[in-house]
């Protein structure tokens, strides 16, 4: 994945760094440093490094370039150093050195630590593009300069924010994939009567392609709703440094660097107005987390009644049968079960105890800052990605093949005791309950029932009965 | 519901009270003093004052009754004072002045304002008893008689496990009674035959007993560890006053209260060993409340089922049916739906909700005390009464009155796949397999395709399929 | 509240009514009928009564208003009946009749009770008014005039709607005044020089003025952010009828009842394009509820720091006072706290726990219903009403009496090692840590040493120490 | 870590297998067969396969050695066969072969892709062993042999529990070991004397061994209470098969394969009594889920406790220091931030947001299975596995670490109001307020004003004041 050499067999396996509390050995292959060993030696607990989210290290690249640009064009970094910067901050973005991102995506230090990750991967770079050995600080610092004019607490929630965007689109289009999914479907399923049911119990008819189509819009509906919110992530801190009363930044930094991130990323970054708000506030991911558990609740829903039209074959709806993709049973020949939606079902549950952990973390901020930024950004990259996996998944392996048992379908309708609801208007409500009671106990038809009593001409039924009488509104 | 006279109509209204922050007007009907009126002029958020949880009036006159005892034995309250504190404990736990427990359930200062009220209402009732007005309390004090030796901190927490122990009978009466009626329904169906599903799909035939049978056995085993928990409960920290080092408390005092509130509730309430852990530990709540989560969560499951079970009457599972309750729809003739499995799952949802409420105040508790107890308290009272009230409403309403549709619960098994799964043993895995798929392709019953390939013998046939042989295990 | 009088003493206490299910007695005052009295019977489980939510009411009447309007534009609904229907729902709207609003918030049957309950209210209102005795449904029918067009499942999703519209207003003014609160205070306190703290250690001046700046800022987004949710709210599926395929229902119906409805409840109302998902779909609620949550977070962490700045009065941070309001301790003299943050704070966590709830409550929804709309309704509505009530005690019973220790604030400033931040592009990093460290081992201030060590002259260090200077970005 | 060797570099790298859905490639040095490479191919959600949880793969060896040995000793399984097995399962435990157990922990199906894994893994093992070729299932079957008498919905089930059990010595160490650490603090805390605060106000004096006491009180509490419901875990359901019924196994199979299992695992397993009602309950780990939350919640606030007592170094509490274990920030110099206990309440948070999950997937079970186990699976697991490293990293990187700031805590005692509390039997509750008002108001101590107004003798003061006799009850 690096373009660098790794050092000769004879060459020390470890350099020696120093910080605030002393000097510690990073493996001499390391483009991270010192501090990045303190927090991967601290914090040994999910298993998952920083470089497992990829938009989250592009994040903090665009971050660090765009700093860099500004901090050169206002005249704090000399060209040279920008360069160098730049250079390694692009090697970042075309995917290279992703796996010096080691931390662990639960961190303390708000944040600090993933920061500090990423200063020194940069500044180990950039110092090999001019000619030093990794850890030559002197020359090119990761606070002094990779660093400059930030604080962990501007740039790391503009990373994350960062990141954010960039996924964006992915999720937009596996949400309009699963849309355009079911949408097909409606159309295939149009003209497949079939009876509703609220509440589990026999309602009035509809068709199947209705019933399709409604997934379809309700899915449709949340691309907008996503895209509202992504706007509101949209809003950046930098130039607040520490705790956004911009202590030792240069007043013009904030506007410039925004502009500058807004370009390497392609998305519209703008700088919140009071930047020490901005440091402290998880508003925008709280309610962003709100809609992922949004969409998880409209999938799961979407998967219980896949699961439900599916169930039988021969003991429970049997309207619809989903594609086969795995034996279902050890024990139980011939058994096939619905496993794509089940597991779109647990994905589902996932997310929503994500966003409870996201909820208790933005709770916990306190005064400047919120800590516990770091299991926000996990939860919400973790819960984005299941989606999309989960929504692919579902599309590929479920939707696409799903057919109909049009028969089944239409004998159920028949048999129906809520065809009477049709009748409602022509023999009256109190004549449409006694028939409705007297099918429910003898066992028979409804429609055997009026012609039994000569209720309605045989012209009328059939012309009421129409299914495209019943299933919209006519006068 | 109080005893005393009212006063009469040309009596003042108010009387003023003092405290530290000054002078303020109190009704002069109320048996509650002027930090109780600070506290209704602080607090009007949820509606649902004290008086609405009568266990919890009942659990701190019962801690103040053994505080006076206590005292009185330890020669720190004067025998007049101590009976008179007494008399008017014992009309509180007889049901008497609960209308004047009037605080709302959600209050900040961490029950502070809830012992007040109790410590200001029996003081006026002794005060009264001993010849005094209301007010008077040079003659017997709110916080130097009745609250002696206590603080908030020991009694208050004190009072709601005496509080949940007063439940605990109600409780478990309900929930017996449920699954005993759950266990009458499995007699009244051990003979009918019906499929069982797994993951909604055919699986292999059993009774319907026994699937009610299996909700009589997870509620009951729910009794058990209701029980164990309570006992958690028991635990108390009487004597550790302010923050549990017992400072201005009688070192004798918290055994010997503690000894007389077992006497007074009936309930063996022990002396927690760690006082200074004991008065800002929520664990024993936390834990009780997970497990009217579980409860909540098994209900849930059940009327899921119900739900599912009854589903039709025509194009749903049908196999048994709920007592109809009340007209289902405005549209719909002749249309019933399982309207109490309905609301006991919205209890459900509810509690479970609630669990997460006390989690919450649970986690914020800092330092020497949690200062978030009148919401636990409030969350885990309402949880254990909606599920009381949840599940005798099904018991009577809903349980009690099913029936089973013994002749389409056959036919299904007859006519499902799931047969071939006894068979197995018999003709072989794959001679099953090719069946089943035989079957779902053209419609045909696995018997039929067996009997048409001459498989096996009729008599083996009939011997397989027996009902008592499909629904347990044999050689 | 009612103008029609009670009955005369030896009137009968009952009259009977008949449905479905037979007959049951009502009691004779009642406006409410026999639908309404079957659900009285069956669910009683929160104590809380549909008129505990007056604008839930108020929704009800005005969607039966617009059904009335637009059924008899249509040609559907005699005028008289008309007129009769549209004085009841007119004296509903003024505030009569709520106490017969009496079915419980969690109740089975998707909501059939609650609009039941109207439809009974409202016909024998108008019965009344027609000259007709109470329950002489054969003049105007619940079911056949109030209902007419409607099914549960558009008239009751759409008044839940209704209703949220009119507390819109309310909860936007309690917010706003928090706001405005808070930016009072930031005023009062702008030349006020602090530390400002992350991670709770020390970080780098600020002035009080721009902390509680910050927290009017952040409850400012939340008027934006409420206003675009609300219009989510304001798609209704009226003329869907039972499962949004209009059966029954004329085809114009559904947008002339909704422009009629837009006009009675003053908000543009419209209708739903995909009425069959509309009648399943709970997105906007399941949003909205994380809307609430995401106000219940941010009033928990601004509670959460008054609580810390105002911790003391010795032994903690000091730097404000929150006005007492209540004697804190029945124990400890003179001790005052912090009880309304702190009831705010348990207020935030129910609302998070109603969150869950709803997510639940939505997960659950099945085919063309959300059957667990009834607690929907209930939580979002409580936590609506709570969040306004707690934010109006919030500001009136705290924020506007808030004053700031100045003296103490300052010097924590001038004690405190983060000044050196300031000092950092002066005299190095390397300088800065070395005296920061040095400061920490030995106890000295910071600028001690700096003058001890000459680094700085005194001109400089003043004008780098100003506070103007240090609490915003400068060159 | 596999000991045989892998394929030649000219051998085919794929071998065929077959399943209910026709043939499919499966890599040919691999274990698994083609039920798992279905899986795999379905599953690509989480990135995490079952071998990230090690005890779950002993659990499943476990469970199919258990019933390798009840078969063959039931005659159902000839030895050769048996021994094959067990050989392979042996090797399984001894940790070989993990690296094949791959199915994503989130699937559909109830855990039968889990389930075939082992079947698959452990069939080609023995294999291999027999001298066959992998996939030579005609010798040795993964269904027929490997799942003799078995269900994936018994022995999934019981291989979770098993796995768990294998955790439990490890989580109670990790608990342990905390506890003590926390019991060592105390020991060398116990003489320093500090105040007690509740509701963050200043109450009274404890000594700071108190505090820390406590810490150890609590965590050791949960060591009985996990023990507990460790037993609760040890219920099986082995020969229940599909659902419970026991349908194709032999009656004698259940005990005989759970005695087995006992011996095997070491830990006393027994069989549930209702089968059935063990074949869908997951109420065992909801209740330990919401153990893993008590845990959590507790250590959230202990961490919250020693970031508050640590707040500082000048501008916060600090009462204690915590060891530095990495430098706090790029642009502070010389900051140290509470990075160990954040992290601590990060990992809370999930656990809390697992539980969450937990309860969703068990509420979902429908009829005679649940269906979402495999989400219960993995998000208790991890959960545990959180909560052990949490454990270890707050015990070794923070605990022990910790000092006190001994002067600091006596001045804050000594300029304390709390102080007063102490003299209330002395002089009164009136004069008490009364002083402590004048000390807040005047900013003097209560001493001071104590000693000036005469109020008590020196002596009395001195006897009063020592620490010894603040910090426990006393007569």
């Amino acid at each position: 994945m690096t373009a660098f050499p790794h050092p000769a067999s004879d060459a020390p396996l470890f350099r020696q760094e120093k910080d605030l509390l002393g000097y510690l050995d990073v493996p001499a292959g390391a483009y991270y440093g010192v501090q990045t060993q303190r927090a991967l030696d601290n914090f040994q607990l999910t298993g998952v490094p920083l470089y497992h989210f990829p938009k989250l290290i592009l994040g903090l690249a665009m971050v660090k370039k765009a700093a860099a640009l500004a901090n050169a064009e206002l005249g704090h970094l000399p060209a040279a150093k920008k360069d160098a910067i730049v250079l390694a901050c692009d090697r970042i973005i075309a995917g290279e050195f992703h796996d010096h991102f080691v931390v662990d995506m639960i961190q303390g230090g708000a944040g600090t630590s993933t920061n500090m990750n990423a200063n020194e991967v940069i500044a180990n770079i950039a110092l090999e593009h001019l000619g030093h050995a990794k850890g030559a600080y002197g020359q090119l610092h990761p606070n002094n300069d990779v660093n400059l004019s930030q604080s962990t607490n501007d740039a790391y929630p503009t990373a994350i924010r960062v990141g954010l965007q960039l996924s964006h689109a992915e999720l937009v289009d596996s949400l309009a994939a699963l849309r355009d999914a079911f949408g097909a479907k409606a159309g295939e399923f149009k003209d497949i009567i079939k009876m509703g049911r609220t509440q589990l119990q026999d309602a009035v008819p509809m068709t199947l392609g209705q019933e399709f189509g409604a997934f379809a819009t309700t899915l449709g509906e949340d691309i907008e709703r996503i895209e509202g919110l992504y706007d509101l992530l949209r809003e950046v801190n930098l130039g607040g440094t520490a705790i956004g009363t911009g202590i030792n930044a240069d007043p013009r930094y904030g506007k410039l660097a925004t502009a500058h991130l807004s370009d390497i990323c392609g998305h519209p970054m703008r700088l919140a107005k009071d930047l020490i708000e901005a440091t402290s506030d998880m508003g925008a991911f709280v309610l962003f987390s709100g809609m992922t558990k949004r969409l998880a609740v409209k999938l799961s829903k979407i998967c219980n009644d896949l699961r439900l039209l599916s169930s039988g074959p021969r003991t429970g709806f049997g309207e619809i049968n989903l594609p086969a993709q795995q034996p279902g049973s050890s024990i139980m020949p011939g058994k096939v079960n619905p496993v794509i939606p089940e597991a779109v079902n647990q994905v589902a549950y996932q997310v929503i105890g994500n966003d409870l952990a996201i909820t208790l973390a933005a709770e916990a901020g306190q005064l400047q800052l919120n800590v516990m930024e770091p299991l926000i950004a996990y939860k919400i990259l973790e819960s984005m990605r299941l989606l999309r996996r989960a929504m692919d998944m579902l599309r590929e392996r479920c939707v696409v093949g799903i057919s109909a048992n049009v028969e089944r379908c239409e004998a159920l309708v028949n048999q129906s005791i809520g065809l009477i609801t049709a009748l409602n208007p022509h023999i009256g409500y109190d004549n449409a309950t006694r028939i409705a009671k007297e099918a429910l106990v003898t066992g028979k038809g409804v429609l055997e029932l009026v012609r039994e009593e000569g209720l309605l001409d045989e012209a009328l039924l059939a012309e009421i009965l129409k299914p495209a009488n019943m299933v919209r509104p006519r006068m």
